[in-house]
């Protein structure tokens, strides 16, 4: 394992004491062209414009049955009840997400290294890639709490390191997202724009952020201002439907009251010229099931 | 003032110790022809098929514009800070609802008398009507909750004496619904079964309820067969389009994280054939601003 401790200069300060201007990134949102994997080249040039893209049926239903009954079965596991990959819901205890589940499941391990799926994260980034994080989430039907408008970026910054924003998500949905089952909501085009956060990161943010955000949560004046300016997108479709998202687009998601429950696949594909250093905002790093610094190539 | 103890029979009986078998009700939703208001016979089959109607522009955005005002207008007013008409949301104390609004404003009063309201409430329910419950909603941006699956008709039954559907409610959007910032959800068809409630009616049931609903909610089984018998609709559109409903069809709505709030003028015309008896299911009556007994026909 490549462990760091390496400071660069910081591009995007962040948890400041006062609020300051949005940060118009330098960076695109896609780093390769068309003969570098599977996208064309309208896909990338609207994925670099809007910030993200919809694949229906990227897996099969057979697929959303595999990976369906790993859900089940991690999320039962009487050996993971403790384990501190494991998150629960705040109100319910259910399982909210199980992280690090390429190393929990053969499978996913797989899935991961599938070539729709690598061969689309290194032509986003540009660069052989590495899984920063993943994660199984699932929201319950009728009490499904959703998460607040944020930038993983932001986070990813602040708390791991990350320099800039040159990584990019998968979520795969295993169940149908509906518009009122508190799928995601994207805001268009706003990846091209820092919002720094207002107010220091506590000591060991993590232990409560991953069930409900307090730290790096952009203020409601910001989020007005973004969403007048890019407006708002929400992710539908049957399940086995992909989105691909930039690290920095804001994006966040309602409840759910309906006997229709979410669960999805996330993966975090990171390039490995952008492997994490100290955190930019955090006096620690987080785990390393969170935050992976493992840099090592996927192949 | 007409008052009533009369007593009826009970034709939908909830509010019960142990689940029953939900009531398929014989009222029609529509007593009314084309002969008798300005809904078409195809506008009405489809009310009566569904159990509630979309019509965009309803109102002009002039009248967009004075209603909002006159929300405004109550929301602000000191005289009305303690009133029980007014209900602040739980958590963070701003108005969620002001009820009684055309005794509270001329302008509101006479919206209910305009005829392209009057003659379509009487349309729906084939008789005179009178104002069974009025009010203004609304739902904040950023930290707007919903309001759980429920059928209003159960409660106006329980807690009201109202003896069977034949009440029609209209809301009137005063701002833009979208399908992400906390519209309501129908389940088209529903009104047609009534969903009997577990669970005794609690002493002034309505001091709580109408900030979140504990009594008379559907259980997570009976929300789930209901949806997968009618499936979900959403009520999206533009400000001052207008939402015709039956009393009991089963409708929720979402949180509201975005920045768009979300306000409306509800108003429930019951037929004056159905007044109010004694409650089915509490040991009391609600207070008159929210259930009135003043059964004088509108006109």
């Amino acid at each position: 394992m490549t462990t760091t401790t390496t400071t660069a200069e910081d591009l995007f300060p962040t948890r400041l004491p006062t609020p300051t201007d949005f940060i118009t990134r330098s960076q695109p949102a896609v780093w390769g062209s068309e003969g570098d994997g599977p996208f064309t080249a309208s896909e990338l040039e609207a994925h670099d414009r809007r910030g993200y893209t919809v694949l229906d049926d990227f897996i099969t239903s057979d697929d959303v049955a595999l990976y369906s009954g790993e859900l089940d079965r991690l999320a039962a596991d009487p050996a993971l009840k403790d384990d501190p990959r494991m998150i629960a819901e705040r109100t319910t205890g259910t399982v909210r997400s199980v992280f690090e589940i390429e190393k929990l499941s053969s499978v996913l391990e797989a899935l991961a290294r599938d070539p729709k799926v690598l061969d689309r994260a290194r032509q986003i980034v540009g660069s052989e890639v590495y899984l920063h994080q993943t994660r199984i989430n699932y929201m319950p039907s009728f009490t499904g709490t959703g998460f607040y408008w944020h930038s993983d970026f932001e986070t990813w910054h602040a708390e791991d390191g990350m320099p800039v924003p040159r990584a990019v998500s998968l979520s795969i949905a295993l169940t149908d997202n509906y518009p009122f089952n508190g799928g995601l909501m994207v805001m268009p085009g706003s990846h091209r724009t820092f919002v720094p956060a207002v107010g220091e990161t506590p000591d060991n943010n993590h232990e409560q952020s991953l069930q409900a955000q307090e730290a790096g949560v952009p203020s409601h004046v910001a989020i007005t201002a973004m969403a007048d300016e890019y407006g708002i997108d929400q992710f539908t479709g049957a399940a086995g439907s992909a989105l691909w998202f930039d690290s920095n687009i804001m994006h966040g998601s309602g409840n759910n009251i309906t006997p229709y429950a979410r669960s999805n696949v996330f993966m975090v594909f990171n390039s490995v010229d952008n492997a994490l250093v100290d955190p930019f905002a955090a006096k620690s790093p987080r785990p390393g099931h969170i935050a992976n610094r493992d840099f090592t190539p996927l192949g």
